[in-house]
């Protein structure tokens, strides 16, 4: 799988393409990740991608031109299944939407910046706009990198421990049960004593009954679904 | 404000931290962001800071003492009005919460990886866990990262337009409204006329009816909170 990530800022970005689960699918060679400076693609002498917006509100809006030449660009080199705008307002990101975006060969994600991206764009270049969460942040750049992880780490041989993936939250709409390691008593406090027990089938019940409850009281919406 | 990330790979973080908005205001003064290396409060010679799980689930856990030595640490210095672990079964992470949080004086954040965290650190030391979304990453540094982002462009002074954060999406439950900038054409695509229209009060109008049309399609469920 390849992801391009354009951005302003890939400064940003470099240290979890090259410290994080990415390098490794990359080592492995699983996953190709790569990061374009959007202002390499504009003609202005200044290398500026943002002006202000028509309408007279407030922040800078990032320009059509640059974006559509990067996209194009990268398009010309190969076929995309989806090109991806990280925006407060889009599709919410789920484990089931990055296990689907998972089974693509190429995505572009589009990391916005300042006030916002010209509409244009979101209207002619992008084919799915994805919200990380109901907040905002200065830049699509944490988002991009959100999507990157949660998509390369369930690709098949990147964790090393596949039934560690999946057992994950949410990946069975329950979220995970407690776990323990060693020491078995830190200043009084205790691991509990099934897990001490060696019995799995116990463990192994105890473990859905905990999942089961934490549920119940904090997410009981996953239930629901079920 | 002071923001203290916890995490086993700082390396990660680091860019985020020096290139971001954090960056412009640590520099101003306004906010003093910290990344600590779990590894260096382990008494282990080889560094580790994680063990098998009890009970033979897959996948490693995060040890208490470490975790416990680098709180401990921190707190001896200054009194923290949160430690927060970034975890899918937190709360939701919003912008209400994003608004609740800056107001705060001194936070820690504790990045998880691997499996999880020993319970027993969840249970004693933590004070508030926070969920980003609905999907499961490799570690809490993004998850830090975007609470660190989310927050610190909010206080006072950071962002240089204050206006335009408060007309951002979910300020006041709603989406923002589309916007554009320059040029008015581009390969045939128009920006719409009203917004060239110099008519203030028309354009408000506008920009409210789309921001409310926009939010009754995409989030209905933001409508309701009204």
């Amino acid at each position: 799988m390849r992801i391009d990530i354009i951005t302003v800022l890939p400064e940003m970005l470099e240290g979890f393409v090259n410290e994080s689960i990415l390098a490794r699918a990359r080592k492995k060679g699983i996953a190709q990740i790569e990061l374009h400076n959007l202002r390499d693609y504009t003609t202005d002498k200044w290398r500026r991608v943002d002006d202000y917006p028509f309408g007279g509100q407030a922040g800078m809006v990032m320009q059509v031109e640059p974006i559509d030449r990067c996209i194009s660009a990268l398009k010309a080199q190969r076929h995309y299944d989806d090109i991806i705008f990280t925006s407060p307002d889009g599709q919410q990101f789920t484990q089931h939407l990055a296990n689907q975006l998972s089974l693509k060969e190429n995505i572009i994600i589009l990391a916005g910046h300042y006030k916002g991206i010209d509409q244009r764009v979101r209207d002619h270049l992008i084919t799915r706009e994805i919200s990380v969460g109901d907040y905002v942040l200065t830049g699509g750049e944490l988002p991009a990198a959100i999507i990157a992880d949660a998509v390369v780490r369930i690709l098949p041989g990147v964790i090393s421990d596949e039934q560690s993936a999946l057992s994950d939250c949410f990946q069975d709409d329950l979220l995970a049960p407690p776990i323990y390691t060693r020491p078995r008593e830190y200043k009084g406090w205790q691991v509990p004593e099934v897990l001490l027990s060696g019995n799995e089938a116990r463990i192994k019940q105890w473990e859905l009954e905990q999942a089961i409850e934490r549920t119940r009281q904090l997410r009981p919406d996953l239930l629901d679904k079920k």
